[in-house]
Parts: structure tokens; sequence; C-alpha cells
């Protein structure tokens, strides 16, 4: 198998960890993946190669392929690459929305393309993503993926909806966060195999992995993380990091997000630090995770999937990107 | 089964010329719409249901439960409701883009929720559709659909891409079209029923329909279509009319498409007319809907769906929105 040419730690703990059967598979995806955008006419060939070969972590197939196991192939093949289809289709719509000129150091289709290239170019990558999988006849897998895809769209627009509010609590945050990126990762193991704990398993490092994305956000540095230090806050999503802040200190209400600039946003994330909220996000992260290795006990595993799924879960909190 | 508020003619004639089985799975379809954006959150609710509640012709879903025909009815009422989100899915996208504030004389949901708001409600009744076919394990239906909405998308950038090039041919904006309109309509035939003919029948309405379409964006009336001439031409979208149009009058083709405003929009809609184009392009779209009609006789039908299967390819020229 050829590795993407970025490939981030803990995938790379991962794969260094398994036997030969994983890094082959996810280069099957990698496969897939480049025929699901070719031949859908030059424009969107180079942009979804682009989005494609941009890499990424593949972290959700990286899920589908070890909750299936090493016998499973070819239907767990397709629906690993139809989940990370369906999270690039919703990057690149994300990118739209945000008028975002770079992700992972590269130009977003966004930005070479413009706003409407890139919103074809998110539903194409969508509907390929069930195309894939209705190609195989595999409806349970349809049936998972798009219940998947509604929720992550609420997520979406939960998080729009609650944009600059202040006054969200816990609950709130946590209920939008594990729409937005709590079911995909349920789903991601669920396509893999249909398992109670695997479901929860899922769902708690997708909350991990989310409550870690907000803390990088506030804490970076932009060295390692790639973007500047309170860009949530500069688009007015309201994230755990802050809501804790802010039972310290509580005038971090008052503030206006509306009128924030970079320099402030800066500013905020030093106050929100201060309080030791990140130290203490970055705590209920892992209690997350534990959480999830508890669920995996309770599942039939070779030792080797185990192993490999609870450093998938290690590395969710692992990480900068 | 209660009506739409507002029935367009064409379907109105298709519904008084029925028994009394079509309108009452056309009640299933709207009931089975309501349910799909039910329950999405408050937001979703009444975003998507103000979409649905906008009404439309509901020509998809009708060619669905017509080509099916009155025995085989879940099936076909699920894949007529789901190809419905697609379309609407389509329309508030496009509406994202467009900066619409209406459409049907209503706001659109980029109008009264914003880009992401619309961008989010979008993706949603796109992966509503496909949950909607993969509750029912209906593999075959999602791979039609898929491929459609991917044939959409394509349409979608094509035009794009082509936007303000004055040199483009008649080729091109058939095969432009016939990813963006036709086959969506083919889709919608082959839901109802796998059938070589029903897929001509389909390709061949749905590109008469784009045609008249794209007329009827140069002949208005404003009053009668809802909107002012020549919105596509500001948009940059070279259409049919326009390169007729060129080759009588090839001083057309100088002209500057981004220097146009809305009365210079008008006065080339006055140029385009002025060479008959309107009326050729119009016998282009009859010559199609014959050519539909022919595809009919090849296929096996109860006389009374051959009837009003032969209503619809009419109603798709007699309209004016």
């Amino acid at each position: 198998m050829t590795r993407p040419s970025s490939v981030p730690p803990p995938v790379t703990a991962v794969l260094d960890a398994s036997s030969r059967w994983l890094p082959a598979r996810l280069g099957e995806v990698e496969e897939l993946l480049r025929q699901a955008v070719a031949g859908h006419g030059e424009r969107l060939g180079e942009d979804a190669g682009a989005t494609l070969a941009a890499g990424g972590k593949r972290l959700r197939p990286m899920l589908v392929l070890l909750c299936a196991g090493p016998e499973r192939s070819e239907v767990a093949v397709r629906a690993a690459a139809a989940i990370e289809l369906v999270h690039m289709a919703t990057l690149v719509h994300d990118d739209v929305l945000d008028d975002a000129p770079l992700r992972r150091g590269l130009p977003t289709v966004a930005a070479t393309s413009g706003r409407e290239g890139a919103t074809a170019t998110g539903d194409l990558l969508f509907s390929r993503a069930f195309a894939l999988l209705a190609e195989a006849g595999d409806a349970r897998s349809v049936a998972l993926l798009a219940d998947a895809s509604v929720a992550l769209a609420r997520g979406e627009l939960a998080q729009r909806r609650d944009a600059f509010d202040l006054g969200i609590d816990e609950q709130r945050y946590l209920s939008r966060c594990r729409l937005k990126t709590g079911r995909l990762f349920e789903c991601a193991c669920l396509l893999g195999r249909a398992d109670e704990a695997l479901r929860e398993f899922g769902a708690e490092i997708g909350l991990a992995f989310q409550l870690l994305d907000d803390v990088l956000d506030v804490s970076g540095p932009p060295e390692r993380t790639g973007k500047a230090r309170g860009t949530d806050l500069l688009d007015g999503t309201v994230t755990l990091p802050l809501i804790e802040a802010a039972t310290e200190d509580p005038g971090i209400r008052e503030v206006d997000l509306h009128a924030l600039d970079a320099a402030k946003a800066e500013a905020l994330c030093d106050r929100i630090a201060a309080t030791g909220a990140l130290d203490r996000v970055r705590a209920r992260a892992l209690e997350m995770v534990a959480a999830a290795k508890r669920a995996l006990d309770r599942a039939r595993f070779e030792p080797e999937q185990r192993q490999l799924l609870s450093l998938v879960a290690d590395g969710v909190v692992q990480r900068y990107s």
C-alpha cells in the first residue's frame, strides 16, 4: 500500500501496530475513492481529486475497517470509502460557508472554483457516496449513512442557529456535537459491524474528538494546528472551553462575539485558558475515551482488533489536526 | 386528497383526467413529504416545511406514480417523495448560490435562514431522500436516485463553468440540459418502472421542459412567469434561445454579458425574440414531446396510463412556471 503523503501521527501509530490486512484494505479504499470521483467531468475530477489528495486522517474509513475486522472485505471497503466521501462533502460545503481559502495548507475547492463550483462538488461527493453503496445493493449501509448525514446537517443547522449566543449551556453544546461529529463516528463503527457496544464506542470517541478540536482552537499553537487561535470564536461558535471558562470567570458571558477581530479573539483565548478550562475539557475528553474503551470490552474481537481500536481511541485526543 | 393550494394548469389537466388512484396516491406522497421533514429540529421543520408548502408542480412525483401505474403502491409513493426531496434540495442550494430572495412568490430559505441554514437544509433534504428509500430496503431506487443526483451536480458544475461564454454551441447546451434536467425526469420514470422506452420518454420531456424554461426566461411575461425577463442572461447562463438567435444575428455573440443590468438584459431579450429564435426553440421542444410520445407507444400500458403520461408530456411545454 502507498501511504497518503502526510499520514498524521495517531494514524501512523495504528498502521505501525497493525498486521498487513489493515494497510492493504486502506489502500483499496484509496483506490475506490479515486475511482469514485473519476469520470465525472474534467473540473470535478480536478476539484474532488485535489480534495482527496489533500489527504486527511482517514479516521472514519479506518474505524469501518477495524470494526469489520480482517474477514469482511468488499462491503467494508465500499462503506469506508462512502463515509469518507460524505465527510469530504461536508468539508467542501463548510469551506464554502466560511469562505475558507485554505484547508490542510492547500487551497479549498471554494477558493479555486468559487462557491457555485464547490457547492456542486460537495453535492456530487455526497451523491457518489450513496451511489457506491447502492451499486453493491447494500441498503443497510445506505440507511445508516443517510441517517448519519441527516444528523450532520441538523448539527450544522444547530451550530449556525446557536452562533453568537453565549447563553447556550453544556447540554446544548453536547447535543450539537453528538449530531455534528458523534453520529458519523458512530455510523463508521456500525457500518463495520452492527453491534450496540460499537455504536457506543463510536459515539464516545466522536464526542471526544470534537472536544479536543474545540480545545485546539483555543490552545493552538497555530504552527501545529494549521489555523489561527480563536477561529471558532470569530465564527460565533460557542464551544465547551468557553462555556467552562465562564463558570470561573462569568464576565466572559458579557463579551460581544460580533465585535471580535483576530487580536481580540486571541486575547479571549488567553482569558479562557487562564481559567484552567482547557485542562478540564481535556479531562472530559479523556473520560469519554475511557468510556469508549469500556464499551469496547463488551464487544467480541480478535485481540489485534481490540488493540488497534484502542489506539484509535487514544489517537483522537492525541493530535493537533 | 387535499390539492396543493396552487396547482398549476397542466397538472390540473392530468388530475382532472385521472381516475381516483392518482390523486389519492399524490396525497400519500404529500403526507410522506411532511413526515420526512418533521422531527428534525424546529428550524428545519420551519424551513423545509415552508419549502414543501410553497408547492411546486410535483411533476417528478407524478411521473413516478404514472409510470408505476395503479398497482404498485408503497414503493412508488416512497420513490415519488424521495425524488421530490432531491429536487427541493437542489432548489434550496440554487437559491443560496443565486442569493435569491423569492421563489414562487415566497421568501426562500436562503432569505429567511441565511446561506448557512439553507445549505444545511438542502443537505438535509438530500439525505432524507436517501433515508426514505433505504428504510424500505430499496437499493435499486437508491442507485437510480444517486446516479441522477450525480448528474444534477455535474450539470450545475457545467453551467457554472460555461457561464458568460458566448462561444458554447447547441451540443454543449443540450448535454448540460440532459445532466441538469433530463436525468432527473428520466430517473422519475425509471423509479416508476424499469423500461427503456420510459427512460427515453423521461429524457425527452425533461429536455423539452428545460427548453421551454429557457424560452420563458426570454419571453416572459413576468406577470405569468413570476420572474423578470433575462434572469438567466444576468447570471451569465447561455441558453438555446441566445445560441439560436446568434445564428441569425451574429452580433449577439459580441455582447458583454458581464456588463448587463436589468434594462440591458430586457433589451437583449427583445433582440433575441426579434430573430424568431423563440419560435424555433419552441418548435424543437415540441419535437421532443413528439419523440417522447413515440417512445410511449413502445411501452405497454393501461390506456389511462398512456393518456395521462401523454398529458404530462403536453404539459411540460404548455406552462408559465
